[in-house]
This record gives C-alpha cells, sequence and structure tokens, in this order.
C-alpha cells in the first residue's frame, strides 16, 4: 500500500510527446498488407520459388494452378460453354449480372472485369475462371445452382473477398457466384435488437445502420469496410468483438442458404430460442460455402455501448499477463471488451517502422492492451483506474498508462494493431493464426524461436537498411494477438526466403499445435491454404464425419472443389 | 420532470408488509409442480381419457404406450435376453451398474429399481424397460452401444431425468443408458474460464465448484439440482441466464459424444476459437440424445457476478413492457441478466394461492421483473435507479420497487417463478413454452383469451373451493415468460377436463404461431409430446436434411426411437 500515493500520475501518464495517427484505419491496413513478396505464408514462399518477386507482385499474381501443380481440375466438371452462358444471361437479365468471358474469350476488357474475381486481395490466389455472375435474389441462386448441378459446373460462392486462406476464388474454371448485390437490409426490430439482411451487405454498412438506431453488430474486423455478413457466416469470422460477445454459432439466429441442387433452406429464424430439431444454420456457419450457399442472416444485435476506455501496460513476464487477465475478468467483468498481448520484439519493430514514441517508459518483455465498454462512461472509468492501480499495487504489472480520450485510445490502439503493418514494411514474414490453451500460449513462440537460434537462423541485430551483409535469414520471431480468446498470432520475421527456415518451422509448428490440442486456424478457416492441415487439428473420425456431410450436402461436390476438405 | 421529487420514495419502498418466503428453492419448486392431474399439456390430457385421476397419481402413472396406442414396438428391434444381459455385467462389471429385470423378470425388488428410471418426474411418460445400464467410462458407453448395434438392441441415453417432454424415458423396452456415475469435474483454467466435465455432473454440483472459483455456469434453471450439464446439453437448455450469457451454442466450446457404432467422437477442444471444418458439437446440442450419447463437455464460463439487483415494475400495456424492456437494454447494458413479463391474471392468481401481499399497490395490466447482475454493487445499484426514474418519469412504468436486499428480491422473484405452482394448486394447466417474434409475443395470450371466451368456455369468476356449481370449464388464460428471450408460457388454467377446451387450442395455437414463424418449443424440446409438431416450426425442406442426418448418424435408428423427428 505505500506505492498507492504514487500511483496516480503513472495511471495518467500518456507519454506519446505526439500523438501517434493510428496507423490506418482498420480497413485501410488491411488493404495496406497486401504486400505479396513481404507478407507470405508457407504457400507464397512456394510460389516465390517458381515467379519472380516480380511476376508475383501486386499487379499480376501467379495462378493457383501453378502454385499448387498438385491440384489437378477435376475431370467430372463440365467446361462451360456459350449456351451455358446464354441460360445464365436468360435467368439473370441485366447486363451487369454476368460477365461473361466465355462467349468472347479475346475480349480484354471483359477480362479485365472479370480479374478481380479470380483473385484474393493478397493476390496471393488466382484463378482462371471466364464467368461470373451476381445474382440479385435467392431465387437466382437456386436457380442457378440448380443448373450447375444438373449440368455438373463447379461454382466458388463469393462475399467481399477479403479471406486470407483463399477459399472465395477460384482454383481453375469455376463459376463465381458472387453476392454483392444482394445487399438489402431487412429487417430490424429495436426492441429484440434482431437484424435481417442480405448475405452481400457489407459488414460496416450493417454496423453503421445498427449504430444509428443504437445497436452494434457483434462482430468487427479489420476487412469490415469489404467483407460481407455472408461471408463472416461462411468462415465464422471470429475478429475484435468475441471476446465480449461471443461468437457468431451463439449470434447468429437463423439464415437462409441455397444447397447445391437448388433447394432453399429457410431457417431464417429470429427467434432467441427454438428448440425444434437438429440445429442445422450451425453447419452452414464457418462451412466456407462448401454446403450451400448463404443468402440471408438473422443476427441478434447488442445495444452499442455508450462509453470506451482502453489501457496499456508492461509486465515482466507471460505467468504475469495471466495474472492479469484473471483479474481483468474478476474486476472488469461484464465491461471487458478486448484483451490483447504483444511482446516486446513486436513492440520494438512497431518502433521501428513508425519512429513514435512508445506509451511506456522503459522496456518490459510483455505489454497488454485492456479496452472496456459499457453504458456509463464515468462508471467503467472508475472500474478500470481500480483495477489499474490494484495490479500495479500487487506487482503484477510494472507500468501502466490509461488513454484520456479517443485519440489516445486510437493511439495506444496502433500499438497492437500497427503490428502486421511493420512487419510487412520489414520483409516477409511466415504468419501463424493459432489457438492454444492460455497456459501453453506463449511458449510456442519461446519455443519457435529456440529452435530457429538453434539452426542458426536468427540474428536480431536491427541492422541498418543499406547493411548489405550476409546476416542469418530470421530477423524476428514474434507473438501477439487475442489473449482474451487464446488466439496467438506467431509471426516470423525474415530478410529474404530461404528454404532452411520453413523446413525449421513445419511441420514443427503444426505438431506443436496438435500436441496441445489447438487449432491452426484459430479465425482465418481452411479454404485452400490449410485444406491439407485439418488433420492436425481435427481427428480421422471428425474428419470423416465432416465428409459424410459434405457428400450428402453436395453430392456432385460442385461447391468450392479444391478447398477445405 | 415535476414528478421527481416523489421518485425516491417509491422507489424504496417495498411493501411486502411481511417478506414472503420464496415459494421454494428453484429445484424443490421444480419437484413441486410434479403434480400429474393437475399440470398437463395436452398428452397428459389424454392420459386422464384412459386412466381414471388415481390410477394416473404420483405413485403409478399410465405407461406411454398406453397413452400413445398410435405407437408400436419397431419390430426390428430385438427383444432382450440373459445372454444380452450377461454381456454387459461382463463389460461394467460393479453390481450397481447393471439393473437388470430381463434374468429374473419376477424379482420385485430388482422392478421396484427400475421403475424411477421408466418414468419422468411428472410421471406423464413411463416406459417398459427391464434393463438399466451405468457405465463410467466413455469407453464403456462405446463398447454398450457397439453390442446394441450389432444386435439391434435401441436405447435410451438418460441423464438426470428432469426433462418436460418424455426425452428421456422409454417407451416400450429400449435399454436405459444412464450417465449419473459419469460424474466427474475434469479440469477447470481459472484464468481462461473452461471448464470441463463429464455429462453425468449435476448442474448445481458444476455450478458450485464453479463458485469456489469465482466464476458461474452460463446456465441456470429450476431443476439444477437434479439435471446433468450433459442433459442441458442434449436438450440445449435455455433457462434464466440466456439473455446475458447466451445459448449454449455460443458457450459450449467443445464435447465428447459416442456415435450409436460405439465410435467416440472426441471434439473436447477447449478452444475459444478453431475453424478448422464444420462445427460438428453443434449437431449434438439439442439433438436429445439422438445423434450420439454426450459423454464429455468442455464450456467457456464466465466470472461470477460480485452484485444483483432486482426491480419490480406495474405497466399498463404490452406497449409500455416493450419500451421498458428497450429501455433496459439501452441503460442497463451489459449488466441486464432477466427481464421477465406476467400479466395481471397470472399475479391475482399467485395472491390468491399464497396470500401474500402484492409487491406495489393496485393493479396494472402487466408487471416486469429486472435483474441486474454486475461487478460493482454501487455502480449497478445506480444504474438500475437511474433506469427506474427514467421509466417512471416518462410514463412509461406506473408505479415500481427496488429490492433493498436478497430476500427482498428473493420475495419479487416468487411472484415470476411461482405462477406454474400456483396454477398447478388450482387445476389442470394447457401448457405452451413458444417463442414469438417480441411485438406478437402477448397477441397469442389476447387471441386464445378471446377465442376461448367466443366458445362460451371462460369463466374468469373467482369461486368458493366448495362452489360446485357447473361454471364453464376455463378459469384463466395466462401469459408470463422471459421477454428478454421472446420466451412465452402461456397458460390455459382450467376447472376440469372438458375437450371442448382442447379442440378451441389445438391446432388453432400452433397455427397462430407458425404463422408468426415462431417456436412451438422454445426451450423444452421435442422428446416424445412435440415429435409430432415439429412441422408447425420447421418446413419439409429443413426436417429432410434432419432425417438425413439422422440417418448418417444413426443408421440403425437405436438410438432414443420414437421421439424427436
Amino acid at each position: 500500500m505505500a506505492a498507492r500515493p504514487q500511483l496516480t500520475p503513472v495511471l495518467r501518464r500518456l507519454r506519446l510527446s505526439k500523438a501517434p495517427a493510428r496507423l490506418a484505419s482498420p480497413a485501410a491496413l488491411h488493404q495496406s498488407l497486401s504486400l505479396p513478396a513481404r507478407t507470405f505464408g508457407t504457400t507464397s514462399v512456394r510460389a516465390l520459388r517458381r515467379t519472380s518477386p516480380v511476376a508475383a507482385g501486386p499487379a499480376k499474381g501467379g495462378f493457383t494452378s501453378d502454385t499448387y501443380p498438385d491440384i489437378k481440375r477435376d475431370a467430372r466438371f463440365a467446361e462451360l460453354t456459350p449456351e451455358h452462358v446464354a441460360y445464365f444471361r436468360s435467368l439473370l437479365g441485366s447486363e451487369s449480372a454476368v460477365l461473361d468471358g466465355v462467349t468472347n474469350p479475346d475480349d480484354a476488357a471483359v477480362a479485365d472485369d472479370i480479374e478481380p474475381y479470380n483473385s484474393d486481395w493478397m493476390r496471393k490466389y488466382r484463378g482462371h475462371t471466364r464467368l461470373v455472375l451476381r445474382p440479385s435474389t435467392t431465387e437466382e441462386v437456386s436457380k442457378i445452382l440448380k443448373y450447375c448441378n444438373d449440368n455438373m459446373l463447379a461454382v466458388v460462392p463469393q462475399g467481399g473477398n477479403t479471406g486470407l486462406v483463399g477459399g472465395s476464388v477460384p482454383v481453375f474454371d469455376e463459376i463465381v457466384i458472387n453476392m454483392s448485390r444482394m445487399n438489402r437490409i431487412l429487417d430490424f426490430d429495436a426492441v429484440s435488437g434482431i437484424l435481417v439482411v442480405e448475405a452481400g451487405v457489407i459488414l460496416e454498412v450493417a454496423d453503421q445502420y445498427l449504430a444509428e438506431r443504437g445497436h452494434i453488430f457483434p462482430l468487427d474486423l479489420g476487412a469490415k469496410g469489404s467483407c460481407h455478413v455472408g461471408g463472416n457466416v461462411s468462415t465464422n469470422a471470429g475478429g475484435l468483438r468475441l471476446l465480449r460477445y461471443g461468437s457468431l454459432h451463439g449470434t447468429v439466429l437463423g439464415l437462409e442458404a441455397v444447397l447445391a441442387d437448388g433447394t432453399v433452406v429457410d431457417d431464417l429464424c429470429r427467434l432467441r430460442k427454438n428448440n425444434t430439431g437438429y440445429d442445422l444454420k450451425q453447419l452452414f456457419i464457418g462451412a466456407e460455402g462448401t454446403l450451400g450457399i448463404v443468402t440471408k442472416v438473422s443476427i441478434q444485435c447488442p445495444q452499442r455501448p455508450a462509453a470506451q476506455n482502453v489501457a496499456f501496460f508492461g509486465l515482466e513476464s507471460f505467468d504475469a499477463a495471466q495474472q492479469a487477465f484473471r483479474e481483468a475478468k474478476g474486476q472488469l467483468g461484464e465491461i471487458l471488451s478486448a484483451f490483447e498481448l504483444m511482446d516486446e520484439t513486436s513492440q520494438s519493430l512497431v518502433q521501428r517502422v513508425t519512429g513514435n514514441k512508445r506509451p511506456l517508459e522503459g522496456q518490459h518483455p510483455f505489454y497488454c492492451l485492456v479496452e472496456t465498454s459499457g453504458s456509463n462512461a464515468d462508471h467503467d472509468a472508475e472500474k478500470l483506474s481500480t483495477f489499474l492501480e490494484s495490479v500495479l499495487e500487487r506487482g503484477i504489472v510494472s507500468d501502466g498508462t490509461l488513454a484520456d480520450n479517443e485519440t489516445q485510445a486510437r493511439a495506444l490502439w496502433a500499438w497492437r494493431e500497427g503490428i502486421p503493418e511493420a512487419l510487412g514494411h520489414l520483409g516477409g514474414t511466415y504468419k501463424y493464426d493459432v489457438s492454444i490453451p492460455l497456459n501453453d500460449l506463449y511458449k510456442l513462440v519461446e519455443d519457435t524461436k529456440a529452435r530457429i537460434a538453434e539452426a542458426g537462423l536468427l540474428d536480431e541485430t536491427a541492422e541498418d537498411k543499406n547493411d548489405t551483409s550476409e546476416r542469418p535469414p530470421v530477423r524476428a520471431v514474434v507473438g501477439y494477438g487475442h489473449m482474451g480468446d487464446a488466439n496467438l498470432h506467431l509471426n516470423v520475421s525474415t530478410r529474404r526466403f530461404d528454404a532452411r527456415v520453413e523446413q525449421v518451422l513445419e511441420p514443427f509448428v503444426y505438431e506443436w499445435i496438435a500436441e496441445r490440442q489447438g487449432s491452426i486456424s484459430a479465425e482465418h478457416g481452411l479454404g485452400l491454404m490449410k485444406k491439407k492441415y485439418i488433420g492436425y487439428s481435427r481427428n480421422p473420425t471428425m474428419v470423416g464425419l465432416m465428409r459424410n456431410i459434405k457428400k450428402s450436402f453436395d453430392p456432385n461436390g460442385i461447391l468450392n472443389p479444391y478447398k477445405y476438405l
């Protein structure tokens, strides 16, 4: 208790001499990360072997079919003909609803129009489709799929195309069914907070609509300006608010989906409770379009919090971070909306890239960012101050600061949200998005770092930009993430491509996670990238049951082939 | 604003001259409702036609096979033999793990031991089993099911046997697999709040274990003293905390289940985020044991709230109740943990039975009970007072009172929780547990009442107990329930059985709900009772998909036959 008198100034100190602008809005941040030669996972490393960095640049990514030569086009699927296209034209009417590169294969303008639907935003995956359909009603989706199923035409459902695992673009000539024209907000009940939208509504549009009505979408993520609600549901997006509002498996009340044969499954329930049979909608949540195309969504939206507060603190160990999290849960309880972890390496890299002054004096092995969202600003500030005083007094936290206003809050968030971008500026990064039981969360970073060092591949020297000496390839092994969800981002920052790094990392990382019953994909999904790694997180019995379900829902396998399972 | 000065005394007034003891603890309340001749749904009304009230009394209920003569034993299932029993004895060892009425069919003591496993707690459903198995490990469950599947022996999974729809007892000679010996708490992580238990752990035991560790089970219901966590998951129990903590589809992180053929599905994930394939566990949540037997559960448990506050108020219309709910969501936000609705009829019946003084002076068409649960008692009390002042000032609420202590809080809750018991004391009750979009929630009560009155079946006179005059059969049409979840309990209280009442009620009520896309079973499930009504809440496409899933998981249909679908 002796330390008490000095606490208040510590708490209120915010040492950012020049308030650093947030690095970017979440959506912009997301976009600014699209540096293919710099942000690569395993797959793009392989891509780099086969295509020069220039060829793999942002303007034109390599074809997925070249990157993954083992994947062959399924010969059961028919080739598109002008007759097929004529049917779709007669069905969809409007010119803009059919982008046809089949009938006029040499029309460069059409090819240019189609290109964005063939490539993901990172330009990591690129398909060969020559037909994009943009239905505007469920009935159109149903007729398209029935026709495709009858004619053995493969399709890729596509939302905002903001995924990270290549799930929303074709591999070969699959027809893209883009949902952006199904963008109507259908209903909102301000008393119950239940929102009903078409699948193509952009997340930020839905959230803005709700904001005007005092509510909030129970999901937030960097790509909110582009991603679709239907895509969020289809990928079971996690994002920033999961700690507070839970997963979409709990908040989605109902949905409408179209099966491969065109059958419309109307499960657009607007009820919080409905115990009449198996909860079928759950299968579509996170199925990445392999069981059906989600066309409408009904979701429970909470009241929008009136107040948000942010604190940032330094800790001496991961054990202390766990203690702090436990205290935060106890003392902040219902208002805790984020508890993020960053290690010292991640923060020093952000500082190196941004040149900004750190929020705390001195360095600490770990930092946490705590956010509260509640209905009463005074109450929340009091709870947060009391919490921070208590963890400081008891030595759980070494130093801490509270944001006094929104600008400061955003500045603090930038030290967490700016990590991926900072890494991207420094060079290539091996990225793993994993869930691990909390106790072991940071051990993955330590063990990975030790392994890389042991192999002689690590040199953490902050070299000058013009330094041309041949240093070991790995610059840093960084850990950060949503500690509140036990979701770690392990990032290995490299100076250049070196095959030994990948050999040291894989399958080591996946096996390490599997041993601890973690997940090799916490929130990004499987898509094409992690299709073959599912066995590290799901046993053969489960994968077998999943295959049975897929076969039962989509016997011809026309929905998003080559991916997921 | 002129009314302000007088608000505080109104708020703090609690007019219960003698603090009425809560009618019963939730568990006791649940038990005290087991009055078969008084608490009947459609099914038991039919039972009453065939068996005298005495024969249908608590000691011995009629057999379900007599009540439902249309249900025939499936001839594909084998009859139990002593050889079958010998196998199970060799497998399970311990005497108490096998209750065998097969080998010695005339042993009355064994028959008495088996009887409780044949009957539900209401004595509404009664089967003919002669074999009860009580496995203590997943491996035993697996071997039992494999043997049953190989030998075409039908089974009924049974948890605490506290269900309301006849789902957990046999109809004919199905083997009861009772899970009460799988009652170990396996793991708890105090940092993440993740609890792992075997299926047979009693809910209250789990909650007590968590209470000692500062956490709370994210589910509460009247039967907590008897029901099993595995049964809660298998029936997707809703209960009292759903408004705050959401459904089990969101809080259950993983489970282990055994399929009909003995395959163990190990999906006992302890991660908040795991996007690797279809979320299979969701299928078992609410499947009522028709897809497999849940053997272990992993669940996310929140921090236990430090403070609870309760307010009770009177309103002049259902519109006002909706407004009040909206205000409560806005002002109480994250601390709102219950918002219950009661109509005047329900309260006058409770008063008539208990003789207690009403919490508010004067009568109001509607009453609401608001509960908050939060981490700071002062903050919560301030929010609740401010809320109540604001709704009083604006005329949304006519009168209100705040509990000053736990005793008063329980007394207020008794006016809500005491309704079913009060109705039970007055006579037979037709009970419907339904979800309806909030706008229309109470209209079902009004329309039902009007229909009964039109048919000349209603007389709301509070007659003397000794009144022998032949009044119309319906005493009251009552509506109450979890307004926060749009979950209404419609109860029709009758003086005696009259076939005309049922004819007026059904299919009217089901059709009324179906027209508004409501649910005919909000939280009680389907079981035997509502198996044939699923079509009112699920369309043929969905029921067809459900049947496919059932067939895929349990091709021989040995799991809980004659029920659910």
